[in-house]
């Protein structure tokens, strides 16, 4: 008991260390021997310690290379239990529903906050969005990442992390897409990337809203 | 490894049963006998299954009462990892600009789809918080429930897990309350409530827009 509480106590003291020294995705933390001195704690309390923090997302340890900061920041699995969920089509509609709040509020912050690096990281994601979409190839996971850039070029630390959380959660939804609905959605994200690379936010909120609600529709409704 | 893999297995499948038998928070579980029976695993192999689920505040085991679905239902401890965030007074700001974007609809829906039931319990929050304030207590956390409930009016499953987490996110904020804003504070939460109520769609939107919005110019504004 005693020894959990050092190494609960251990990983609450990892964490301010990451948070004051300010370390970002793929960062390298000291090695093990350097954590032990620094933290005056044994290595068995240590491992531990990381365990804990490897199993919240907040750092990945690669065999011989070291100890990094997640690329998951600490953003957990299914964050929001929906795997949990009884009702999985009431819950597509929830989450549907949340995303046409927020997302045309993210678009318009999007082209207000954008700068030049995120517009050209949005575009990459956009043409390899593109390019599986004209090949009818299966494009869940970069519709997700298309969305989170947009939240990424807002620079609000919330979103960034919410948004594929809530994207991702309706990703079953997106692969039952019909071919018919293909050229609308590549249509959609164009219109809503070139809004925000021109810094319109008014025309970029519109775009998301008009392509969320599309969407919603096709799910059969609010 | 292979065993490793098998625990793994059987907490997805555990998972799949509380799904599929729309078990709620509080649910127990079958005893360890009839699950290792209805999942043909052994004991070491449940147990840890089990305990995954714990770590995933999914399930929690209660010594000799037996394992419960978790008030928590899956949603994570600081899901969205805004502990490992270096600039916290940004993150702050961050997640007030985030509450002005969702929490106003939010109040919207909930006054159109809030139930006697709904409404009942948000009072008694609400009267809770109201105590407490006349008292000059801390009372973040019933803020943070306050806000929930108001969450839980819509039914929306993605709102009611979303809310507490970006609500508590900001409770360090709400400590710092001064006197001369406690009045404000209780004025602004009996509007909403009375909106909700009388089910006043539009007003509940405003009302929440205006408590959020005063929220954001006293921390320093955008």
């Amino acid at each position: 008991m005693e020894k959990q509480t050092l190494a609960e106590r251990t990983a609450e003291r990892l964490t301010a260390m990451i948070r004051a020294r300010n370390y970002g995705p793929g960062d390298r933390l000291p090695t093990e021997q350097e954590l032990m001195e620094q933290l005056t704690v044994g290595r068995n309390t240590l491992r531990e310690a990381l365990r804990f923090l490897v199993s919240r997302n907040m750092v990945v340890i690669r065999q011989g290379a070291g100890t990094f900061v997640s690329e998951k920041q600490g953003v957990a699995d299914d964050p929001l239990g929906f795997g949990m969920v009884g009702d999985q089509r009431k819950l597509t509609r929830d989450l549907l529903a949340a995303r046409v709040i927020l997302e045309p509020q993210i678009a318009a912050l999007a082209a207000q906050n954008a700068e030049e690096e995120d517009i050209q990281r949005l575009e990459e994601v956009l043409l390899q969005l593109e390019t599986r979409m004209r090949r009818r190839e299966w494009y869940a996971e970069l519709d997700s990442a298309f969305h989170t850039a947009v939240a990424e070029c807002t620079h609000n630390q919330v979103m960034a992390r919410l948004i594929p959380v809530i994207a991702d959660g309706v990703r079953s939804f997106a692969e039952s897409v019909e071919q018919a609905e293909y050229e609308e959605t590549l249509r959609s994200h164009r219109r809503i990337f070139e809004a925000i690379r021109t810094h319109r936010a008014v025309e970029a909120q519109a775009e998301m809203q008009y392509h969320l609600l599309f969407n919603q529709k096709r799910y059969g409704g609010l």
